[in-house]
């Protein structure tokens, strides 16, 4: 029997979970604070209040039964909370532009949703523990979005993603357990696994002397950035700060990253074959060789840019194609002075994203295969009306109403980013600040999507602090928005949501 | 019984059906330039040719069934020969920048597909027969896009265009001939009596002396670029030209333009209360009034705009917003000088376009209607996924295929609209034009969506002669695939068009 009205109880006792567990990660930065003799009160103040609030919290009487509705309840306040609480460390530290309330909850969101983008002019004035507080919420941040994707989003098919690899579609089902905590500790035990792998690999190449300034603490604080496909960097050169061998060995963590789990956990089981059989997966690569190809070719003719050699630039090429298009946002140089058309590629990858259940944003690449294969059957169709060709993913036919979802989702993203770029470029020219068009769509495209980075005045080693507090609201709604695939928070405002 | 193959000497020998008739058309500008003392060569052959080419290609021996594909065909050949046939006078007559190919092509296809976008710099160069002959192309790509519209598209189902208030969805069948040379009677009295109402009107303000210059010549030409929201003007600064009077008298008949025809027909005939009835036509007038009310605050806050008060405010904004939004095209202010937010206003009407079934392009708000009310339906059966509840229009269910194609093309169009404006700014970018995204982004919606005015360099008063000519050759191709509304030319690429 369905109950009449949506249970808020329950999502916020799941929320109390939720936050308890928050302490956890806080405690990292606050051992390096300690070590390194900084203050360790910003970390104490929110550890003590998610403690507090999450086993208060968890304290209510309700049923144990979650229905959709408080799904996207729990899931709307997680992210929101967390992104709350994850801005009191900066402000409690109350060093240069984080301490102002608007800015510490734009690093915050753009933690917790990993998108990367920075309002962080001057990183020397802040210590260690805080940079690295940064790169724990993104990771975080990552692993938070797994587990909704493959576990929450795909069963209440939010956009399609119902058609995403997941654990439930698989024959293995009694092994995976399909409750959201078994899931969660699958994902959990493969995420951290990868993470490790990354930094253990990064620093091996600070020990061996090929990237000297790698070490324990940036091998740490780019894996987890890479793998959460997050983007933050406490360098301000991101990438760029590092050997050109550090520089390659993060584009597969970032490629993994964007992968699909329930693909990479069958893989590492010894289920070889499988990402071939997965027409995502393929398609994935194809985008990533193909871009990478061309990217390399129109650097090559570009006379602004001048490389040692090939290695250079297939580097140059690789890392920022990879980069973008998994919603990373790492750079390893200034692309700003890339051609238009180089730059316009990097543009059009903005709009792509990984696989669906990776941690990446955007629209992702399950929907713009369905949109294309879409295409190709409607043309078909119109010239043959009377055959009846339905849409295959991976052999298996796709159901219409699923083809319709996937379009009314990506033309519903398209919509929000559309008018996020008017705000942004009309705002900016209020406040003068001479925004280019181009400026102001991708940095809409950039918080929306979840990529970090844009170009221009908010390009990979600039800031977005000059956008007035107005715009910065804006830009942590939508990537707030698009973290959590917009459906979630809509429906908390149509009426029918709180009626019986 | 379906034929195995496509019957190209069906749609050959309609086509010779409407190259024919062209000869008609053609003789207006002849006459004047007889009048006029001009060369009447440059209108003499084309005569000849056409008539050739009509009366040879109406020979052809064939059944006289058309299906689904001979009518794509028929569509896609008829608007590319009579494009590249209405190119022959600017050749022929050989005077400034038209006398070159793909400008003239250019100037043609802008004619025929209804966009109003120019290459022409100097209009004093040019005959009033050459002008008039602009004129007349777009009349006719008026009139052709009704008739293709109502009685083809909406028959194939083109992008949910089955939706719109055609003739065959009415109790009045059987008055309403459904073949198509009756639709097409129909409209072309309809069109044709609108016009002369337009033209009467604007040389009557001319005759009493209120709009002084707006002669025989002028009334006609505004009157049949107006209705056919086409935006050609044989005077360099458009409709600033003339009298506020005869602005104002432009507005009601750019209006008209944009709305389906079979709802005024029937509105005339005496059904006073269909539009009301009709959701699409309230969606209309409601995006109308919003967006002149809103424009109409942006410029009186606008520091940079100055008028002389409230009568010039609100016909700048009304005008301006119905233009664009009818996808007209014509303007009596350069409004490039207007604010950020008035311009994304009207950026953003270029995207809307009037109701189907009118001479209007862009996506149009029958299709907006239908994505807005989805919207709003996913969200209500997220929250209940055990209801079923259909999206309704004008009271009646809409089917979920219908909605699905109305993504689809909607996406279709999104897409090609952001390919050809990466043409448009790298290519730019190529030949040093120094073009800005803005300016790149609103040249290729106003020619694919056949608005025909952009920003900045391809302005209002500016043209698109600056544009090197692999980027004009992209242009031609986005009016031409915009205005048929895109599937009828890109299933002709499709190896199963081809195939038995
Ligand atoms: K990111
Ligand atoms: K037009």
């Amino acid at each position: 029997m369905r109950r009449l009205r949506v249970n808020w109880r329950v999502s916020l006792r799941l929320l109390g979970g939720v936050l308890k567990w928050l302490a956890v990660p806080l405690a990292l930065p606050l051992v390096l604070a300690a070590v390194d003799g900084d203050p360790v009160v910003p970390f104490l103040v929110p550890i003590a209040i998610t403690l507090a609030a999450g086993l208060g919290l968890e304290q209510l009487e309700t049923e144990k039964n979650m229905y959709t509705r408080e799904a996207y309840l729990m899931v709307s306040l997680s992210w929101f909370c967390v992104g709350l609480l994850g801005a009191l460390p900066f402000v409690l530290a109350g060093n240069g532009l984080l301490a102002a309330p608007v800015n510490a909850l734009f690093e915050s969101m753009s933690g917790i949703t990993t998108t990367g983008a920075t309002v962080i002019d001057d990183f020397a004035v802040h210590s260690r523990a805080i940079l690295l507080w940064r790169q724990v919420i993104q990771w975080l941040g990552g692993l938070g979005i797994l587990v909704l994707a493959i576990s929450i989003l795909s069963q209440l098919s939010v956009g399609g993603a119902q058609l995403m690899e997941t654990e439930s579609q698989t024959k293995d089902v009694k092994k995976l357990t399909p409750r959201i905590a078994g899931t969660a500790r699958l994902i959990w035990r493969l995420y951290a696994g990868i993470t490790l792998l990354a930094a253990g690999g990064l620093f091996a190449l600070g020990l061996a002397g090929i990237a000297p300034n790698m070490d324990a603490y940036n091998a740490v604080s780019h894996a987890m950035t890479a793998v959460a496909t997050a983007g933050f960097s406490p360098q301000p050169d991101s990438v760029g700060a590092f050997a050109p061998a550090a520089q390659w060995l993060i584009v597969p963590f970032m490629f993994i990253g964007a992968t699909n789990f329930i693909l990479l956990y069958f893989f590492i089981k010894g289920d070889w074959g499988r990402p071939l059989r997965n027409e995502e997966f393929r398609f994935y690569v194809a985008l990533v060789v193909g871009a990478s190809v061309l990217m390399g070719l129109l650097l090559a003719v570009d006379p602004g840019v001048t490389t040692s050699g090939l290695e250079e630039t297939a580097r140059l090429a690789t890392f920022q194609v990879v980069s973008l298009l998994t919603t990373t946002g790492f750079a390893t140089v200034d692309f700003n002075a890339w051609s238009p058309a180089a730059k316009h590629l990097l543009f059009t990858c903005m709009f792509l994203g990984g696989m669906a259940g990776s941690t990446t944003c955007s629209i992702k690449l399950l929907r713009w295969l369905i949109i294309l294969k879409s295409f190709r059957r409607d043309l078909f169709t119109t010239i043959h009306p009377e055959t009846i060709k339905p849409v295959r993913l991976s052999g298996k036919a796709v159901d219409e109403d699923t083809i319709r979802d996937v379009f009314s989702y990506t033309m519903l993203s398209l919509v929000i980013f559309f008018l996020g770029a008017i705000v942004v470029v009309v705002d900016g020219a209020r406040i003068g600040l001479g925004l280019s068009e181009f400026e102001a769509l991708s940095a809409a495209a950039a918080t929306f999507f979840n990529i970090g980075p844009a170009f221009g005045i908010a390009g990979p080693f600039n800031s977005y602090s000059p956008f007035s507090e107005l715009t910065k609201t804006v830009m942590i709604l939508l990537m707030y928005v698009g973290r959590i695939e917009i459906i979630p928070v809509l429906v908390l405002f149509t009426p029918s949501f709180w009626q019986s």
